[in-house]
């Protein structure tokens, strides 16, 4: 079965192909500046690389060029558009309709009535959507929500403290976010170790960061909560905030209470604190160069990933081990060993010298470390491909028994 | 000097008058049902204890009763009003005018413009402050501001990633609470272990919450954060909440920003969880028959306080000691078991047979544990009492300075 995995940015479109279940990567490609004219397209197949540039209008039109190229008679891999099974989104947020699903009108709804909870991603995705289903109406999309991984958050951490019947009407509550990547991450920790039944810490740090708690393979807590904006600073986005202060900046700024939202969720974060640059890469170059700010907005960070990673040791009763991925987490040695300096503590020995930059996965703790600390390349997109394929399997069972039985 | 100390309830007064240096305590009382007809009001002094009921109208009469009780002719214990060098209050919150300080309008104006941040209590304490400097001018009142000791923690652990401008203009940032008690707590853990440069996390547990990492008598971090509605759950206030919850609050239930900010700070907390009540022993004997939202209630206070203190533990380094306080922390064997069971990972060891009511304080770590738990009673009183006494000399050598130098 080919699965094409998308991955949407709000001018951008990214794509892999992949056969399941022996999960070849077919092709990878990608589509810039949509809607912006000039677009600049690309794609990989079988270690060769074609680029062009095309007018893009919208993700649609994203999608005809990549399935375009993909059955090019020369240069592509696929015969025709009818072998792709499915194309797998990495859908942030519809509430409820957690999990992994097929695209029905009823989820592009909800997605849309969330958009408060995910403005950046959400009212984007149901557009695309929506303009694929017009497109390319016999081919199957599944919505894998970033939610669906933390479905197995008990109670107890998921819960705000407030009013019972806000979370039972208004499904306000700690939903959890990144998903997919806290499951591949935490899975691939267990192959290293050879076991099912860890306690791990996953930090999955780029644009948006998050820390999640995972034991014996299933998610207890994760630092995003209602929304994708709260938990851990993001690039620049606010992360933990006191909703108390609202009426003063309400006041004092004289800006609405959605203008205020806005600002924190992009004018906050890493950019906020430091003035400077949402890029870490940017922000250690600075702090070095001397910028207080481009400091304090890595000191932020770095205290906050710290209190969330001893926070979910407690919530597990003690760790395995802490994994760090994304952008940051991948390529920050002064993020790293903010974070996992000192930790003695607790069974953590950090080991300065194996943290240097790593290409692919490996260890950053001592030998002989109670808790063992890894550096593990993430991939999303496989986790979607794995989802969408099984989505689309069951899709099948439950249509074969219904016309069985009608 | 003999220094009252004055503890504002909105319909009540409770006061204890203190000797100083010795710090003695000469008499305590309290009066209740202020501005609602029928008050009570009583006054211990040497063991003995005086009842009377009477109509009380406001704070300041309120204070009129007590200084009548202390000075009667046979029962009371001083000669004079004129022997009370000055009142000490808990004022909760004034922004940047933190720390220890004689009462003048320019706090009282303060306090009040930021009515928003604590509202169950600035604007009572203001009104009562202002009423006691009319009926009593020759008495000089001092305000301990619950933010004091935390004005240590540092820039990391105190700044949002916001837009940096709306901390340096409106001074939105987290400012701690409940200092007394952590000062209390956390010094008293240094008395008992004979050591400066510990590290302790003290959990003040009462209908208000807080966790607090204090580092050689120092506090570096603070669950309450802009407002006393953050953090831990409360009786009935939120603790952590997402702030990007609100516009869908907003829109499905018709209410203002205000009424849900409301809502929040007096229908959430335990209360709100549980449907049921705002007392951890109505909570705990309803789990016992079965009540599922009361157990949730606790489940997630205890996950909360859990989550707090081994985050506190990773930006402390390692603790020394946890402590437990306040009306909850110093009774619930329920809600101590809960957040240290299991928690031999940073080689705290729990013991459970300690773990009885206490009278006093008491240890509940088994012994050889490396990291200590102990149950202490806080004293936030004498505190204040030091406070203010050290206030009022300061503020007299000042003066000297001022009339040799004019």
């Amino acid at each position: 079965m080919k699965i094409l995995v998308a991955n949407l940015g709000s001018t951008s479109f990214k794509y892999r192909l992949y056969e399941l279940p022996s999960e070849t990567q077919l092709a990878r490609g990608g589509i810039e500046r949509i809607g912006q004219g000039g677009g600049a397209c690309f794609v990989e197949i079988g270690g060769k690389r074609e680029e062009l540039t095309r007018d893009v209008m919208d993700h649609a039109q994203a999608v005809s060029i990549c399935l375009e190229q993909l059955t090019h008679p020369q240069t592509g891999c696929l015969k025709s558009v009818s072998e792709v099974a499915g194309i797998g989104f990495k859908a942030v947020f519809a509430g409820n309709l957690s999990g992994i699903r097929v695209v029905t009108p009823e989820l592009l709804t909800k997605m849309e009535e969330l958009a408060d909870i995910a403005p950046a991603h959400n009212p984007m995705y149901a557009k695309a959507m929506r303009q694929l289903q017009a497109a390319f109406p016999q081919i199957p999309l599944v919505a894998s929500l970033e939610t669906a991984f933390h479905d197995t958050i008990p109670e107890a951490h998921r819960t705000y403290a407030i009013p019972y019947e806000w979370k039972e009407q208004y499904e306000i509550c700690r939903w959890g976010f990144h998903g997919a990547s806290h499951r591949f991450l935490s899975t691939r920790m267990g192959q290293i170790l050879g076991r099912d039944d860890l306690k791990v810490i996953t930090c999955h740090l780029g644009g948006s960061n998050s820390v999640c708690a995972v034991k014996s393979g299933k998610s207890i807590a994760n630092s995003l909560g209602m929304s994708p904006q709260t938990g851990l600073p993001h690039n620049n986005r606010v992360g933990d905030f006191d909703p108390f202060a609202l009426p003063i900046l309400l006041r004092k700024t004289g800006k609405t209470l959605d203008q205020i939202l806005q600002d924190l969720s992009n004018k906050g974060g890493l950019l906020g604190l430091s003035g400077l640059s949402q890029d870490v890469r940017d922000l250690e170059a600075a702090a070095a160069q001397g910028h207080a700010r481009a400091q304090l907005a890595l000191d932020v960070f770095i205290a906050a990933i710290r209190q969330y990673v001893g926070g979910y040791m407690a919530l597990l009763g003690g760790a395995d081990a802490v994994v760090f991925s994304g952008g940051i987490g991948e390529n920050s040695q002064v993020i790293r060993e903010g974070v996992l300096r000192n930790m003695e503590w607790c069974g953590l020995e950090f080991d300065e010298a194996r943290n240097k930059p790593l290409r692919g996965e490996g260890p950053i703790h001592k030998d002989g470390s109670r808790v063992q600390a890894w550096v593990i390349p993430t991939n999303e997109e496989i986790v979607v491909a794995r989802q969408t394929s099984e989505a689309l399997e069951s899709e099948v069972k439950s249509q074969k028994s219904k016309v069985k039985s009608g």
